[in-house]
């Protein structure tokens, strides 16, 4: 009897955990109450001068948020006082798989000091790429347990999607794979790529409603418009559904809208486009 | 009475008319009986060399039909020669809208003179594609009288996507609003652009079954690979879901495939990689 309650209790417990988004990632987003939550992936001003030229930009252009990516071949005091001098908080930072497999000490030092709680893998190389659905499981394992260890050093990790993801394995894309089998990673969805390969962003939204922890905030220029910038666009320019991914986003809890641009000409024009429209639809 | 029974008898009529493939497609694929219906899009080629080197290399590499990019600049007697010589039929002809638009009568003459009779309206430029569910059926009306104009003259007209259409107005893709409201256009639809645009091209095939004249058979490379090829790779190295496809088409009636990759760096191995894999699935 007692043995059952124990666990039925136990059972409701994991299932909580499960579903809901790890507790580092709610905290990086309570950080954010009251503001608007919007930010901006560093990559997008990568060709604009200097680290600091970078950040002068993002501020300039209004955000108050980034996300990094590594560390920017800068020291973790450095960061710190970059991002103090242009009122930056960093709320995650990409971070390449085989740096959290030879190193995750490190990159757990440099981001605890900089007061980043959010890793997320953002790239699989093609050559690594899992192509069945079992590669795809070991893959999700190998991120999982990777979470699991993460989390005990107080950091959440995440997975950012391209559009390799949305080969489908008996009628399943790799990605739900994936974060079906990783049940503490948490997500960040890239709606521009999710859309390219062919996938609903809205859909998914709905379906991993919960652990969601951002999306990455581009648009699809289709073939024609915008074919030297990847093809990308601000978000609200392409042919993105938004008029369906803001209330599967409202609805999936309390989630980041990440400015990205892939291959921007003018990002200062693409960041404070794609700002001003996610201003219009994104809810503090 | 007799009128409910008339009208009744008219409304089975023209619903039998609006779902049957135009009769001179269905013509033009009984040409193809007992063969396999693949085909070439010439444009594939349109680096190799002349229109010569061009369809000797399409025989080569074991085609027996093609669509033409227009009139390949050369005159009918020509082209009847050449295809001729490479023991090539022309199925199909992509044909601007400008070109329609402008001087119908030639395009007819031509293609008349060389046995065609398919004709495909294959891109909308960016500053002429509409932008409003409205503009969409406006183009639709448009496309619908030239369908019923060329008719007349014993052509079929038909409708080829990129991305753009894939854009949805209230719920619904451009292209749906497009072919719901121009029943007499016959479909050729692009299974690369249609995933890129993030829909489903099984879905499409099955929604249209029975108007489908052809698929382009080409492959969604994802990002890494194939960077320099527009990210295109030949049917079924891609990730776009063929065993979704297929049976759809199978089903949507006699669909011709139709090779194509909008920038190969070796296209007699694209080509010849491409036709391999149909081969295996494609029932003659």
């Amino acid at each position: 009897m007692y043995l059952k309650r124990f666990l039925r209790l136990s059972l409701f417990i994991s299932l909580f955990t499960l579903n809901a988004l790890p507790l580092h990632a709610r905290a990086n987003l309570e950080a954010g109450k009251g503001n608007v939550p919007i930010a901006l992936q560093m990559y997008t001003l990568r060709n604009v001068g200097s680290l600091e030229e970078q950040f002068a930009m993002a501020n300039k252009a209004g955000f108050n948020a980034v996300e990094l990516v590594g560390d920017h071949n800068v020291s973790s005091d450095e960061m710190k006082t970059l991002l103090e001098k242009y009122n930056l908080k960093a709320i995650s930072a990409h971070v390449q798989l085989t740096s959290l497999r030879q190193d995750s000490q490190g990159v757990v030092a440099f981001n605890n000091a900089i007061g980043n709680r959010v890793l997320i893998v953002p790239w699989i190389e093609p050559a690594d790429r899992p192509d069945s659905a079992q590669a795809w499981k070991n893959m999700a394992q190998e991120l999982d347990n990777l979470a699991r260890h993460l989390k005990k050093q107080g950091m959440t990790l995440g997975y950012h999607n391209h559009d390799f993801e949305m080969k489908k394995y008996n009628g399943k894309t790799a990605l739900e794979i994936l974060f079906d089998h990783a049940p503490n990673l948490a997500i960040e969805l890239d709606m521009a790529w999710v859309t390219r390969g062919g996938q609903d962003p809205a859909r998914l939204l709905k379906k991993y409603k919960g652990r969601v922890f951002a999306v990455h905030a581009k648009d699809h220029a289709p073939i024609g418009i915008r074919n030297d910038e990847m093809n990308f666009a601000p978000a609200g320019e392409g042919i993105l559904t938004w008029d369906e991914i803001f209330p599967a986003a409202e609805k999936a809890g309390k989630v980041w809208f990440i400015v990205e641009h892939d291959a921007p000409k003018d990002p200062y024009s693409i960041i404070t486009t794609a700002r001003k429209f996610l201003l219009k639809h994104v809810n503090p």
